[in-house]
């Protein structure tokens, strides 16, 4: 069972500082996940993950099996070998890949049939099958494979979705009950709480996993559209059944901002390609907010782009040479903008768990979303 | 005028070890100069230069004047102050780009009236303006402005763009004495020697130019589609000619084999896109030849791109984890390969410089070339 310890409690809010331990190390919560999807976090080095103290990492079931395939990672002795990465790793199961990029994809009570949107390959899934391959990868923490239901759905498609994931769930975990690590150090399963924004489903799907003792629960199916209050509501709702001694991760979220509000909420884990995909695309995001590094007003700007950031990008390079190296389409400023916006992100949970830790988390969250917010409106 | 000192002098052929002093540090010879055209060698961060010991850099005079533009570049105190490098940088006059890049060009004794290629901007640029601008950018060494003839040209071409040639260096040289550097450290000029394949053509610009004493001295119009064997010629020719106390660059070139051959001939300096630009084509160069590491044979390939070498993608990775990077367009197969293929030529120069001063030039080329072709034809 994974080891997960809540280390404090802030006594005004359900936000909590916590610790999991691993075989490849501990993962001080709250975090944020940087997502390496095919193996690599998109333009950063694994030194410079280290670096910027990104404490765990993810990779996706469903990508990592087409490409580079179970074969070549069970020969390269599993996902943390193949890619050089000492501390723990997070498989998503691929549920919601196979059902947003595949094509024919086809749900039943057993499993999902679909066809891969790289070379059209016929692919059967089942519960069995995706837990197999999560073994064959090696993470550290694997996800059962659930049905993301889309927003908005009819409460009856949800529902029926929620007892799939649900009967999908008992069936990883009792694969994964009776299989092996094949590698030498532990694995752990998280199951998924579905339901989209019905509390009752919510309610249903969560109370389900909290009974077979999963060790940690992913809210998931948020996200998707909703609006943003209907995310902190259903969180809201869910942690407050979730069990209290086990991890909670809110999957592919979020802002800065979500992720203080979540956090204040009782979630424990975050991932999501924000970060990374919108500093490829000149968003830097900064304790004063958000900045497009291509504007015209940084033209000559020989400042950093956050003067209390310590990533290498702040600590040597200045807004008008980032802002040159977009504008001439370098790789270096999509290595830049992703290294710093995934800082910021590790920096921001780091400083939040500080302020957990000292009774101060209402007043730095205060702080920061305030200070974040005042330049916000007139630079994204 | 530039300190140069020749350590060594092979004494079997015409290569020799030297050092080049400059402000921002010395410069040990024969040497490989990584091209960063603007302000970034591709997919390779500053600190990552360093740690694999290039000694100086390229930035393309074309190229900085268009974007950022001066004006950015003097406001952020230069070049080096932009790009945060401390080392010695090299900037080419840009004459080649405007001829094979620009649209419009037209070429008068008085200059170069040429169309930006991103924006068709008007500009007319004279050696006058040129070093100007070399003045604004800052680099260590600065190239004048030249004619580079195609292969194949008609001699009477080629010689009235050798007296353009020469009449643009005299008038660079003038500019050059009567202005200053704009940031406290000191530039230095080098002049071209043109020609095409005609040895008399060759030999009058390259009298010329020794005549008129410039810090240093490149052939240029080379690499340009001639047969390798003429392109060695010429070269063994000019260094013949060339002075025994300045430094000889070599521009554009080249392969491996290029660089051996020519320091053989008595070349100094070398810089060429190859190692970056053949790097993000998946080619790497190893000891025993050049790979592309998407063919299917690396697909398992537990072993790094080359044993011998020290950087960072082969002291860490396996071929099958880049390959797979290269298979699903990681940004980080490039970053891996260009670092690679970088430390390969620069550690090639660093290896040879040792050889010349041990007094095994020759045993050193033969062996290292007949290892590098003995699996070439099989993997290319």
């Amino acid at each position: 069972m994974l080891e997960f310890k809540v280390v404090k409690k802030d006594t005004r809010t359900k936000a909590r500082a916590g610790s999991i331990q691993t075989n490849h190390g501990t993962i001080k919560t709250p975090v944020f996940m940087p997502v390496g999807t095919r193996g690599s976090v998109k333009a950063v080095e694994q030194r410079e993950l280290l670096e910027i103290n990104a404490p765990i990492i993810l990779g996706n079931t469903y990508h990592l099996f087409q490409r580079p395939g179970v074969d070549v990672l069970q020969k390269l002795g599993g996902l943390h070998s193949f890619i050089s990465w000492p501390r723990p790793i997070l498989t998503d199961s691929g549920g919601f890949q196979i059902l947003s990029l595949s094509e024919l994809r086809k749900l039943s009570p057993e499993g999902v049939e679909f066809r891969s949107h790289i070379d059209g390959s016929y692919y059967f899934f089942t519960p069995e099958k995706i837990i197999k391959v999560e073994r064959q990868i090696g993470a550290d923490i694997i996800m059962a494979l659930d049905e993301c239901a889309p927003y908005p759905a009819e409460k009856d498609y949800v529902s029926k979705s929620v007892e799939l994931t649900h009967n999908w769930a008992m069936r990883c975990k009792d694969e994964f009950s009776k299989s092996k690590p094949l590698y030498n150090y532990n694995q752990y399963l998280f199951g998924i709480v579905q339901g989209g924004t019905y509390l009752d489903l919510r309610e249903r799907s969560a109370r389900q996993l909290v009974e077979a003792d999963f060790d940690g629960y992913a809210i998931g199916g948020l996200a998707v559209g909703e609006p943003v209050e209907e995310m902190y509501k259903v969180a809201d709702f869910v942690t407050n059944i979730l069990s209290e001694n086990k991890p909670r991760y809110l999957m592919g979220v979020g802002t800065p901002e979500n992720l203080l509000e979540a956090v204040e909420r009782g979630v424990d884990m975050f991932d999501c390609v924000m970060p990374t995909r919108n500093g490829r695309n000149a968003q830097l995001f900064t304790s004063i907010g958000a900045i497009n590094i291509k504007n015209a007003v940084h033209k000559f700007d020989e400042s950093s782009i956050d003067q209390n950031c310590d990533c290498y990008a702040c600590k040597n390079f200045s807004k008008a040479y980032i802002r040159h190296l977009f504008n001439v389409n370098e790789i270096f400023g999509l290595q830049l903008a992703s290294l710093h916006n995934l800082r910021f992100f590790i920096s921001l949970m780091e400083q939040t768990r500080l302020a957990i830790l000292d009774g101060r988390f209402v007043e730095f969250k205060t702080e920061v979303l305030s200070k974040m917010n005042s330049k916000k409106k007139e630079e994204i």
